[in-house]
């Protein structure tokens, strides 16, 4: 348990640091999908890369009309977790970035960087981890890179996957799509992903154990995208969590957006978990959900689309997108308050 | 010195333990380029992620007919280098991959992992440096993502990029299409990149100094595709070196190759450190320069369009394919032998 009211504390330290420093070096805030990492990419990346599809601030990359591009580096640790590891998240993560654009994942590419040392046998599990998740999205692995650097340059093993994808007919999906009205649905439980990880490094024990909820999301995709451009919005809710996606759809549309506690799908074991430790499990990872924004009177069907799939059968309505600007929380004592955007890492390597 | 020669004494131990261990772990030696990096891929990745694309054996995968994807992880150490840094090389090598497959690249992602502690200013450095490359290149960067990791997790920054390239009209470069009779030739001098991370490295002084070739290749490769199916093999030697390439291709393509050393380019300076050190820059690392195979009729022709380019201009017909299965040199003494494939690593993180 010290370990992670060890983190806690350290993050507090490290925004005073970056107030202090004014950024003068990279911290492991800047890499928790909060707002210290919009900072970093604004600072360092957007201006030197710009044009006009670093400009869109989409989760892929659109080229040649109708063809995404993503890419995602996976740094997870430990490499194996309840319910996954660092292969199925490598693939699943990119599957998953390609259809939160609204478009069919195709084919991918698999960059390792290994340390030195490290044991054919946890690697041949990773790849075979791969290759089932690949085998279930339906996307193909068709190039690769592997590189070996000396023991203590990397710890363990790292990998990157970039993905192509073809827009789904019909399709207008963005993260600047969301008008007041429309209505937000989660596809399933929030916060599992993290909660898993979270209690593997620190080996926590729960009544109930937690499992990571990593999934590939494109065929539930597939399905509501018959829905066409009723589907406003879908964004997956990884670093930062459900509160810093609908921060960054209140960001990009202009908007505001109210959620209903009750309506929040939650295990009982992560919410517990999360009382016991002080943290809010909308800033928990999530690596098989989808926060999807759709037209106020498309919502119960998109509904009933997702609880009609597997990784959508947690599926609800959380909340409604309005005109105020603020992402706002009715809680279940009636009142209702901001919701807390991430500022930096909860925990760094959930990814 | 000692740090050079202490790595060829523990590249030839590890070859003797991977022979006791049947590769139970993984060595700094699969990351070579050479066999053993063959090994790794034949025994883990090929089956795992088995398909067309990945059999093809291509430095990039051909899609929806002629689209290119590659990727590729960059760790080189040290960061700057004599004539380059990580971001020079990181966009230059994939826009080189594309290039190889004869395709115009077009679009690139950009993955960071940067270690807790990372100087901004150097990671503005950096990515300053990766812009310069793109705009170079013609190229954009359209997609990206950063990961930070806590102090000692990576050696301070790893880079990844993922490419996007379109066919040349008329393009049919493969590693497979080598016939005997066509006609190899190399675009510079060899070997520039390798020793001068080497020198880097080991804080080694020249009396002239040693600048990495580190370039974007596209332009010079968009000339030479003027010729049409006339070029039939396009590589660039990168890990593993000249002689690496020169096996994959006679593999590939089921052919015997021939060189001249009395044709090779290789700068004096490269050539006085190698024989210093033992050392045969036909196995270090390039990454400004590209091994052609052509029909024998086009070789002039191609080492004009060459020479005509500022990256050609110390381009060379270095040899020639033939039926015999052999990477064969005809030295400068008047003798024939085999070239030497390299097995593992020369020198770790080159790129």
């Amino acid at each position: 348990m010290h370990g992670v009211f060890g983190r806690v504390l350290c993050s507090v330290l490290q925004v005073w640091r970056i107030r202090g420093d004014l950024m003068e070096r990279v911290l492991l805030s800047h890499g928790g999908g909060g707002t210290m990492m919009e900072k970093l990419i604004e600072e360092v990346f957007a201006d030197a890369f710009d044009n006009e599809y670093i400009r869109a601030m989409e989760d892929a990359a659109l080229l040649f009309g109708n063809i995404t591009l993503t890419t995602d580096s996976f740094t997870v640790k430990p490499l194996f977790f309840p319910g996954g590891d660092i292969g199925k998240l490598a693939v699943c993560g990119t599957v998953n970035d390609a259809s939160m654009r609204g478009a069919k994942p195709l084919f991918l590419t698999a960059a390792f960087i290994i340390e030195e040392g490290f044991p054919v046998e946890d690697l041949k599990k990773i790849v075979k981890s791969m290759a089932e998740a690949a085998k279930e999205a339906g996307v193909k692995i068709v190039a690769g890179d592997t590189k070996v650097v000396e023991k203590g340059s990397v710890d363990r093993i790292f990998i990157n996957t970039s993905g192509i994808g073809v827009l789904y007919e019909g399709a207008n999906v963005s993260i600047k799509n969301a008008k007041p009205g429309d209505i937000v649905l989660i596809s399933g439980t929030i916060g599992d992903h993290g909660m898993a990880v979270m209690s593997a490094r620190e080996e926590l024990q729960f009544d109930t154990p937690i499992f990571s909820d990593v999934a590939p999301l494109n065929g539930l995709i597939e399905k509501l995208m018959t829905l066409g451009e009723a589907i406003k919005v879908l964004r997956d809710p990884t670093r930062g969590g459900v509160a810093e996606v609908l921060y960054e759809i209140s960001k990009m549309s202009g908007v505001g957006i109210k959620i209903y506690e009750e309506k929040l799908p939650v295990k009982e074991s992560v919410k517990s978990a999360c009382e016991f430790m002080g943290i809010d499990f909308l800033h928990l990872a999530n690596e098989g959900k989808v926060v999807v924004v759709v037209e106020r009177d498309y919502a119960e069907k998109a509904l009933e689309i997702m609880k009609s799939h597997e990784y959508g059968k947690d599926a609800e309505i959380i909340g409604e997108v309005n005109d105020s600007k603020l992402v706002t929380i009715n809680t279940i004592y009636g009142t209702s308050r901001i919701v807390d955007r991430p500022i930096g890492e909860l925990l760094p390597r959930i990814c």
